[in-house]
């Protein structure tokens, strides 16, 4: 399926904007490279989770350590990546859990799940610039945890992982 | 928490977009009015949920009835109005379950999903030109229906469902 016609609106850095004709209504689409982020558990049976500033929300939000798709980047190699980068872990077993748009209504953003088992710390420190804040939780003390959650994927994905356990 | 300079880029019906300035960054932030999905129950214990084009994924996805917020508009109205609208259901017993964030890197739009349990049909048709169709699942065909779901807040509400059940 395609749009009659296309145009863009808006080209930034983060996300671009186009306006689409599809028979007699326009849709505005935000378009972004996609995202991942990951439920990475460590031999103790805890789960790093990040706190930081975000914007949109005025306030600091708690997440899976979670990034943005490089250009031809794999999925997997981004998610090895902005773990290792945001959270300092590393190893383990991977597999993906979920893929989701995170709002089709008006944005193609898709963001893959990651569930990583056995992650280890890495000598490598975290970006120090991120301002992001490593919270470990053991997983059994993430349930009580969740009516704080209010990112749409990290309460997908840690709902998803508690189901399988 | 405020940024220290912001200006808008795009101007839309459905979105618009600033770039903020946040001490030396530059922020591209989509402002969008928040949302609503629910998760409605009937007597006979199904889960209605509604298969329709989304553009930005250029296919039909599965999703829970949902909506925007107009302006003003209490979100609980939002969400009455839209059930009936998309779904032609109303009444039953309705609670807030979640409120998240769709994708909080780069947009506002706060996500509310309700339960609402005993919905009954109304006389009222769904509005026809939404191109919508009604899928009712029973409560306990949800659960291998989920990696069908390819739309975050449908399946953040179902699995929040089904873990309170």
């Amino acid at each position: 399926m395609k749009p009659d016609d296309a145009r863009r609106v808006f080209e930034g850095k983060q996300i671009s904007v186009d306006v689409e004709r599809w028979g007699e209504r326009d849709r505005e689409i935000v378009r972004h490279p996609g995202a991942v982020a990951i439920v990475a558990v460590d031999a103790a049976g805890r789960v790093t989770l990040v706190r930081q500033l975000r914007e949109p929300a005025r306030k600091q939000l708690l997440e899976l350590p979670a990034g943005t798709r490089e250009p031809d980047e794999e999925p997997l190699s981004t998610a090895k990546r902005e773990l290792e980068e945001e959270a300092g872990l590393a190893g383990g077993d991977w597999r993906l859990a979920a893929t989701f748009y995170s709002t089709p209504g008006f944005c193609d953003e898709v963001v893959r799940v990651y569930f990583a088992e056995g992650v280890e710390e890495t000598e490598r420190a975290p970006q120090e610039d991120e301002e992001i804040e490593l919270v470990r939780v053991p997983v059994e003390e993430l349930e009580p945890l969740l009516p704080e959650i209010e990112d749409a994927k990290t309460l997908a994905g840690l709902l998803l992982y508690l189901r399988e356990r």
